[in-house]
């Protein structure tokens, strides 16, 4: 069982890494994309130490080799659950499962979004981002789920349990599993209702729903800490001077976090989360 | 009139005034040395994006550019005193004076120091790093004034107010000025004295002192700020959630403010104070 897990390897995930590691711990690094930085179109140049102005990749990329040259071990998958298992974590990915004695979420803050009519309106009105949170609610009833992935299929497991009436829509895309729910492949066209979601609407008909829950792509740190009834405000996981949330050995640094999204606020977090994961580790 | 000067040049100073410039602030930065991180051994390692590991000299180096590359002002110059003027400041250097509506003070912490034998076990027992703190407890008195530069001249024009009784040691070195003063140029071989100091004894002889100031090369930020009436704990200077000491407009970040003696702290500082300083000059 490894010490550490670091899900997410930018600023904050790498320099909690590197703490880490030259504090005698070795962590295991598990990310998957670019994050906030994939989608800066600017160069980086407020950040210090750099040299020459680099692309938000290049910088990514950067830290990932500054953190394999120190021999840390960094892997690339997706993460689509975390569990706690008695004293311990268990940390899902698409191709595998590490468990860990702490997890430290440092996976940025893009979430799951659908630009579709009706989506803004109707989250949290039918619309969820959550099966663990929100599948109790609709026991029974008629569920879509919108996915087609590892991620899809993890929730998918789960709402079914709650009701016998699961609908998969894929949006457009194939799906790579052999499922025994129904599957609707046209592309989704809007989200109907009246004060609360009703139909799906896709380029083939109109699908009768009460609840509808997304699972595109990977889910984000908030979702993987909200399975786990972790604090959330505004968007934000809640931590403590420690950097811990209120679930212990589960710590977050980074934009995830809130306060300045800033690469330096996000390795300055790192740095210091690292020192609250070596004392929580030590003393265990 | 600069809206900011900042004293120093490491990864706090630069930080600030890339942030400040982008901020549509042009700075004006004053830098010397290399501070901490030219004592540092090691390569840097364990800040982020750095790349393959460098030395600390390099890394200073390497912010300097980056900062003039975004067209700010970075001066060589070494600061001898720090003056309120009204509802401004003074900053003189070796090589001139400019003025400011506000100043970061992030040169870091190096402490002058004289290793000699009764060097520290007299410091504060009639040595005294700081001519306008202490030098009214020696007026009338027979002081002795160590240094050789541009600062030592500065701190001597004070102590020449004080007391017609003050001379220099050069402790070796060669004095360029012209002073009206006694001019000792023996290497300095120990401080002497009972509870308090009473003697300097060089190569050549034993000289009757009551007090003692060192003035050294350049003053450090806290010897600076000293002068300014600035609170120092501990060794730190004292500074607010704004990073602004009890002098409105007096700004400090880094090391010299305390905390981990990091670079992401002082690029974090950096950034923060950026911001504040801002406010202050907006508002102004």
């Amino acid at each position: 069982m490894k010490k550490v897990i670091i899900i997410g390897y930018g600023p904050a995930g790498i320099t909690a890494a590197i703490y880490l590691k030259r504090n005698n711990i070795n962590p295991l690094v598990i990310g998957k994309d670019f994050g906030a930085l994939e989608g800066y179109d600017g160069l980086v140049e407020n950040f210090y130490g750099v040299g020459d102005p680099l692309s938000g990749v290049e910088l990514i990329k950067r830290g990932v080799k500054q953190a394999k040259d120190l021999g840390i071990e960094v892997v690339t998958d997706s993460v689509i659950a975390l569990k706690t298992i008695e004293d311990h974590f268990e940390v899902v990915t698409e191709k595998g499962k590490f468990e860990s004695k702490s997890v430290l979420l440092a996976t940025g803050k893009t979430r799951q979004t659908l630009n579709r009519p009706g989506f803004v309106k109707y989250r949290g009105k039918g619309i969820s981002m959550c099966a663990v949170c929100d599948g109790y609610f609709y026991r029974k009833k008629k569920i879509a789920i919108i996915g087609c992935g590892a991620y899809m299929l993890h929730e998918l497991e789960y709402l079914n349990r709650m009701s016998s009436d699961v609908t998969i829509f894929t949006d457009g895309h194939e799906l790579d599993a052999e499922v025994k729910n129904k599957v609707v492949k046209d592309k989704i066209k809007k989200f109907v209702g009246t004060d609360k979601i009703t139909h799906i609407e896709t380029n083939g008909g109109l699908y009768e729903v009460d609840g509808v829950f997304v699972a595109l792509g990977v889910p984000s740190s908030v979702e993987f800490a909200s399975q786990l009834g972790v604090i959330v405000e505004k968007g934000n996981l809640v931590v403590d001077e420690h950097y811990q949330t209120n679930i212990p050995g589960l710590f977050a640094a980074g934009d995830i976090i809130g306060g300045k999204l800033q690469i330096a606020k996000a390795v300055y977090d790192g740095m210091n989360a690292a020192d609250a994961i070596y004392d929580y580790v030590v003393k265990k």
